[in-house]
């Protein structure tokens, strides 16, 4: 597939739009569609197009995967409930743990997240929902890293374990597959997605399940969301790329009520960059530090420990596994 | 036993050695008396009060453990012998090494080196040696601390496993008993030990052992021992209580020449505190945290993230093991 890359600069979104409603509304007819909604800006714009050009006939799934922040789902399936979509929550929780149970290697976490997505529960959905069409938030980035070997197989169908070419009648439709990132924000914002979400920081594929170190259970994944939440608070007010807080699974020793506690230790780290592709950590102010670690020990059960990340990408990463 | 202690306050030094030589030639007229030499202040000032009561019929060990400081050993037997008084350097790197394979508890760890120090190399010391008399470094506060169930069992005899009833003619003198850690300091340096080292920061019994989480092999001590003359370094003119760098166990993505590397994590800490018993992260200004960040990926193979420790003690403690 040959793809003609329409760069940010000279994107006219109203037409653009107004192209790629009455391809999806050509290519669906009176069929049905579907498509999964991750509350990230790609498959935001996909979703507003898809409703734009279906209505009901496209139905759009939120999937609970047990890894999200805090209130994640519930704020995903509102605003776009106040845009006029409705957005079905997928409870799954159960089927994500499951697969993620004993795993400690981060890429393994991330394969156990992808494959029970794809081949468990949006398979699943798609079975059931009778639909023919499928809609996905590919952008060019994705073809291109694809292609240099960087991201791993972009094609839905590939990755539910359906041959096209056998079951016939399945399609998929990528409708901003000529954008890069910068694109689809303008896309998304002329479709009316708030420009907060539009631009909001990015959050890792994996989720929460990429801020703990080691295995993700429910109750490890339980406490660095609650931290996270603190995490983010406290630092709403900071100008910085991203921030993220984490959960180590080295033990550490501590004191609670004069005695030893061998305890948990979190991780801040909070990233001054441009692009992600190199990235110095914040130089936050002592104060700031210092109401972040009381925040974190007073309010996080098990943790005695808490550091803040020093070294800059590279040869660090952004994230931590 | 009962012992009336001797405040810093109202210690006259130049009377107490006195005393002191006085009672250690008086109980090993013309025998012989061994002790072992941690390089610690108590250890010091026995050394030397012994040896100014004995002369070459105090046999002085200094037990090389493997898991101290790059050039501890070296660095005290030379001052010891600027002193006139010759340290015997006992290899014993591959008994502690055997002894610690394969422990990754914190408690674990300290008991392997006690056990091994006591049961294995300085039993073997005193039998081969000879002697009938044991000098050994008892302040009060380790009595105290006995007795209120803080400290295990301090006298040597039973570390050691020898009944001093049973084995007649062995007989422990404590010649600093009365004395607490300002006292000791006082007559260390009456007794010529240079104020830098009668005043030195302190350092844990375990020494590098506890600055690992984790097994503490020879390599991961080799890697903290080199980190650690980094972080002393470039931390030398902060006027800190102490600091420590500690080397994690848990695994952490970085990237080293475009490849992705599961790497390693180093942990600073540096703490403000008057007597150890709360403290707080000293805050270092933000150019020392990324030099010191800089100089630790550059330099130590492996490491591709640095953490600053942000949390007060309690609840943290001051070493992470």
């Amino acid at each position: 597939m040959s793809v003609t890359e329409i760069k940010a600069s000279e994107l006219d979104t109203d037409q653009f739009i107004a192209r790629q409603v009455a391809a999806i509304k050509s290519a669906v007819g009176d069929g049905l569609a579907i498509n999964a909604l991750s509350g990230g800006v790609d498959s935001s714009a996909v979703t507003l197009l898809g409703h734009r050009a279906l209505g009901d006939r496209l139905k759009t799934y939120f999937v609970q995967n047990g890894v999200m922040r805090e209130g994640e789902p519930e704020r995903v399936v509102e605003l776009f409930a106040s845009l006029g979509v409705k957005v079905e929550l997928v409870e799954a929780q159960d089927e994500f743990f499951a697969a993620l149970q004993g795993i400690v290697d981060p890429e393994e976490k991330r394969e156990a997240i992808t494959q029970t997505f794809y081949k468990k529960v949006f398979a699943r959905l798609v079975k059931e929902s009778g639909a023919k069409f499928l809609l996905q938030g590919t952008i060019l980035t994705d073809i291109d890293e694809t292609a240099a070997g960087i991201k791993r197989q972009h094609n839905v169908f590939e990755q539910i374990g359906i041959d096209p070419q056998a079951a016939f009648g399945y399609r998929i439709l990528e409708p901003v597959v000529e954008l890069r990132k910068d694109g689809v924000r303008k896309v998304a914002q002329a479709l009316g997605l708030p420009a907060a979400l539009a631009h909001r920081p990015p959050f890792p594929g994996p989720a929460l399940a990429a801020r703990v170190i080691g295995e993700a259970t429910r109750e490890r994944i339980a406490l660095v969301r609650q931290a996270t939440v603190i995490t983010e608070r406290i630092l709403a007010g900071v100008p910085a790329f991203q921030n993220m807080t984490i959960l180590h699974e080295d033990r550490v020793t501590g004191m609670r009520n004069n005695r030893r506690e061998f305890g948990l230790q979190l991780e801040i780290r909070c990233w001054d960059s441009v692009d992600a592709r190199t990235a110095t950590p914040t130089r936050l102010p002592w104060e700031t530090l210092e109401t972040l670690a009381g925040e974190l020990l007073g309010n996080v059960p098990g943790v005695v420990s808490v550091t803040y990340a020093i070294a800059p990408k590279p040869p660090s990463t952004m994230e931590v596994v």
